[in-house]
């Protein structure tokens, strides 16, 4: 994992520092609207005007960005001379900077390198400030786009994908509202429970899963019922980035390969179809590695003293859809539109994926559909 | 962290498409006289030699090797044309292979980059083949060496001296004696330990630290009772690689602030020393961090529920005083010749470490005095 990390409050005062360090002349400012619009932005410009660094805005992203958004990107920093990315934002925002990164010094269309280790040069530098905890989308090798034609999510994953710099600053999450910190928290969790039970795991990447998950079983309820809780912020944060390294050399396991699909069809936003998912898929799971289903249930506070090991790793299930409860994702799938009728195109397209083979229990589509199904009800 | 991490049993068999991969023509082996011995070395040269790649050996290194040894290779290696570095052995070893990586690249005297942060370039690449599992050097800043004609340790650390690829072979492991196995796996869990409760720590270290105590205070035991047991051997070498990680971004305590002027003085392996010290160091720091030490307390396998944290935090020194027991280390200071008319010396050299400043409770010089009367007397 190649990527600096610098964390603390009030980091975006140093902007132009890290620009100088980078050797960048011109930089490129990645963000969506909202991002935008809450002022996030003015605060990065002031240090690179007060520095006298040129600079550009570019803020055509979506949730679930479109993978064209790429390609504007790419065009404006080139014919503006920007030779570095600054993303700012959640997870759509950095995945898109991290790609333009990237096509600065690659030939031919992001197209072209969807997949894992397709990428051949080391991209431009790019600084990834996160405004959400969750995705860590600042450390990771992935950014995920969508095509929205054809109604596909397509990931690039490489070690050239992983940002230069990650500037870390909990305050620029203190207004997240509720939901997006719940959505987002939860994704996080995913990052770090599917990774810590899958079959590519090992010890480097479980020491950092259980830290992660630690961090989230004490924060992520305040942070969602006291925004302003800045220790639970900065918990958050850390949590979703220590949960990101955890994942990046392993993948994840059956949520993620249904989130993708799910989302393309449904827009149901990531964090949301992840925390949804996440306890059917913990059920279905159990088997396939018990005591570190036990395990998770004591991270997340369970008492299992007296419990077998298999009664142990079935209070992991109650725990998570518990906190999932807790922080006010109480939908179904079905509350998205999903029906019966359109599981057969959402399995076969998860069952591509590659988080399906290090899941800890193989699944047949059918098992995959009888996931779904669970999802749909409660 | 820049290193690429590869483990495996029989990894060095893929020594040359390695070194080809990182554009090197010739190489320097850098190894001490032991591991030449043992047969290593020809394990090594075995590949390079079938691929036609070049190689010559450096092995004058003794244990605690003087730092005249990095001159006399960076001459070598400089006269010969090489432009890789292969360090294979213990932390001895890996250390001086890595500052001539360093001295193949940067101006001057290795002398002249003693402390952190000094070392100006990039060295040229070093592929480091750890043989003992303790030092972690295979993925540090750090290289410590010894001025025999002064009788102190010199340490350089910089992001520049992490090697470029750490090949770990459990295998490579498997003979080391009893009193080696046990010296320097109490060397990775002083590096957890320390680094774990002192006041540089921050949540990634954390989780890393806890997870190489796990791991040690499972297989240690194992490693050093049955040397051939692979799965204990396999679990100490990813355990102190893990510890390394863990400090690297934060420095130790005591232990290790004491260790290196009493090896420098009195000739002490650096494990055993550190075993020795540990219980004390933890005694005399238990205020200053007790929940941590009660979190060690109950990683090391002592039943914490119905005492109290303080209670809790003292079995603590327990636990560690009888895994040390345990391996084999019963020496006391006074066994190397330690005596009080040498205190003073030694706690003023210890006093000037980098270590002390972050331990977890601030010491006086008769505090550290009172830590080595301890350790002089169990």
């Amino acid at each position: 994992m190649p990527t600096a990390i610098e964390f603390g409050a009030g980091l975006i005062g140093k902007l132009a520092d890290h620009v100088k360090a980078l050797s960048g002349t011109k930089v490129l400012i990645v963000a969506d609207p909202g991002v935008v619009q809450a002022g996030v932005v003015d605060r990065l410009k002031k240090p690179l005007e007060e520095a006298g660094i040129p600079h550009l805005l570019f803020s055509e992203i979506e949730a679930d960005p479109d993978i064209e958004s790429v390609e504007k990107g790419t065009q404006i920093a080139k014919s503006q001379g920007c030779d570095l990315v600054v993303g700012v934002g959640g997870g759509s925002s950095l995945d898109i900077a991290k790609a333009i990164g990237l096509m600065l010094t690659n030939p031919g269309n992001i197209r072209d390198y969807v997949g894992i280790n397709k990428v051949i040069h080391q991209g431009a530098p790019v600084i990834a400030v996160p405004t959400t905890a969750g995705t860590g989308s600042e450390v990771t090798i992935w950014s995920v786009m969508t095509d929205k034609k054809q109604k596909l999510k397509l990931s690039v994953g490489s070690p050239y994908n992983c940002p230069t710099l990650a500037l870390c600053d909990p305050e620029l999450t203190v207004s997240l509202p509720p939901h997006i910190t719940a959505a987002t928290g939860m994704d996080a969790l995913t990052h770090a429970l599917e990774s810590y039970v899958n079959k590519a795991t090992h010890p480097i990447s479980e020491g950092l899963s259980i830290q992660a998950m630690k961090m989230i079983s004490k924060s992520l309820r305040h942070a969602v019922v006291q925004g302003e809780n800045v220790s639970a912020r900065h918990d958050m944060l850390v949590a979703s980035l220590i949960a990101a390294m955890a994942f990046n050399s392993t993948r994840l396991g059956l949520a993620h390969a249904l989130a993708l699909p799910l989302g393309a069809h449904f827009k149901i936003p990531h964090g949301t179809v992840n925390a949804i998912l996440l306890p059917e898929v913990m059920q279905f799971n159990i088997i396939g590695n018990t005591s570190k289903y036990a395990e998770i249930a004591r991270i997340f506070g369970e008492k299992t003293d007296h419990l077998s090991e298999r009664e142990a790793a079935e209070r992991s299930v109650h725990a998570i859809r518990q906190l999932k409860n807790d922080v006010g994702i109480t939908q179904t799938l079905s509350d998205y539109g999903l029906e019966e009728k359109h599981l057969d195109m959402i399995v076969e397209e998860a069952m591509t994926s590659g988080n399906v083979p290090v899941n800890p229990r193989k699944p047949t589509l059918e098992d995959l559909k009888n996931i779904c199904r669970a999802a749909m009800a409660k």
